[in-house]
């Protein structure tokens, strides 16, 4: 078995391209795109402390000192993909419970919104569980509180399934973590092209998850 | 919230010892034990590229020069971390079934041992992980075959299970990435001293995986 790419943009030079598009929406310029798409790549492949400010605007195509231009520090890229990656997941999956209303039809969509994320994200999310480590005590402490916000979230959800006699399951804060494990690990083995269809797995997710929480058939 | 330390090691400075002794336990030079454990924290702490073989020994108290007494190479280290840590988790959740007769009993044996072992060895895993896209191409596909046999462990059990009529579970491949998932991501949010305590979170994940997988109370 040969390894698999590193990252999306090998096996699909466009890939990173679009989820840069998608992760930064009010990034309007070109060069600041690149030099994001770089720094994410980078620390994906060779990791934050490994990756020099030099690796990243090269990367983008430029001068050694471009990346000052639109980032302060290496660290301050580094912050700018969490922030919006852990920003980005915690709006998707309120957004998709939001569409349903019974707590098993809400869990399944949260369940399907996180999943999808971390296949189409993969890349993004990887830096941001991995290397995060390595952001400013501010930084670490903003990214933890989102990082709370999600896991409070989820708790909610099941605890108002429990409640409503739609759940049976008895560690609620646990199986929160469970869940988000499930999604958040999809960002390590997912391979583009070769893993499981997204689609599918979202799906198969989804009612793993509620089948952990003790949702009956039918629910 | 402040940033919690990287590793067991800056936590607790003899837990590191501990998970090596009973990783390596074929490795009776002190001198081989502290490289490997200087390694392990070095990979964990700042990633593999950015990790020299100057920084190994000198973490181990050593001369520069000193890991090539033991080791190849720095990628050789990371090639004794993650071979040991794949085959003893591998061991170790065949050696658990082993121990129970029925299909929801081995399951949830499985993955007491599977969750433990994340826990305990969290530093190896992380490494073994995470940093295992820098191995060469021949122990790459190494520790595949070793992930592969895990995976298939994992599958047989659960279609054992299907088929004795003890689980319903549907989607049998990704209920197995799942459960894997749950205890690998173990690994990454495990914070020795701030996290649940192992045995009860080894057992609530046994039962949730158990609940996912379709068991029926009392089954």
């Amino acid at each position: 078995m040969s390894k698999p790419p590193a990252t999306a943009s090998e096996a699909d030079p466009t890939g990173l391209d679009t989820e840069i598009a998608m992760l930064f929406p009010e990034v309007d310029s070109d060069v600041a795109r690149r030099l994001i798409g770089s720094a994410m790549h980078a620390f994906a492949e060779r990791g934050y402390h490994a990756t020099t400010t030099r690796h990243i605007s090269e990367g983008a195509g430029l001068s050694p000192a471009a990346l000052y231009v639109h980032f302060k520090s290496k660290e301050a890229a580094l912050y700018a993909v969490s922030r919006s990656g852990h920003l980005g997941v915690l709006d998707a999956i309120r957004a998709a419970a939001d569409e349903e209303s019974t707590p098993p039809d809400r869990m399944r969509a949260v369940v399907r919104a996180f999943t999808t994320w971390h296949v189409r994200y993969h890349t993004a999310c990887r830096v941001a569980q991995y290397e995060i480590a390595a952001l400013t005590e501010e930084h670490y402490a903003e990214i933890a509180d989102i990082r709370r916000d999600t896991e409070q979230f989820v708790r909610r959800e099941i605890q108002a399934g429990v409640d409503s006699g739609d759940f049976t399951v008895p560690a609620v804060a646990t199986a929160a973590r469970a869940i988000l494990s499930m999604g958040i690990d999809v960002a390590r083995w997912y391979q583009p092209g070769r893993s499981t269809d997204p689609d599918l797995l979202a799906t198969q997710y989804a009612e793993l998850a509620a089948s952990m929480l003790g949702v009956r058939p039918g629910r």
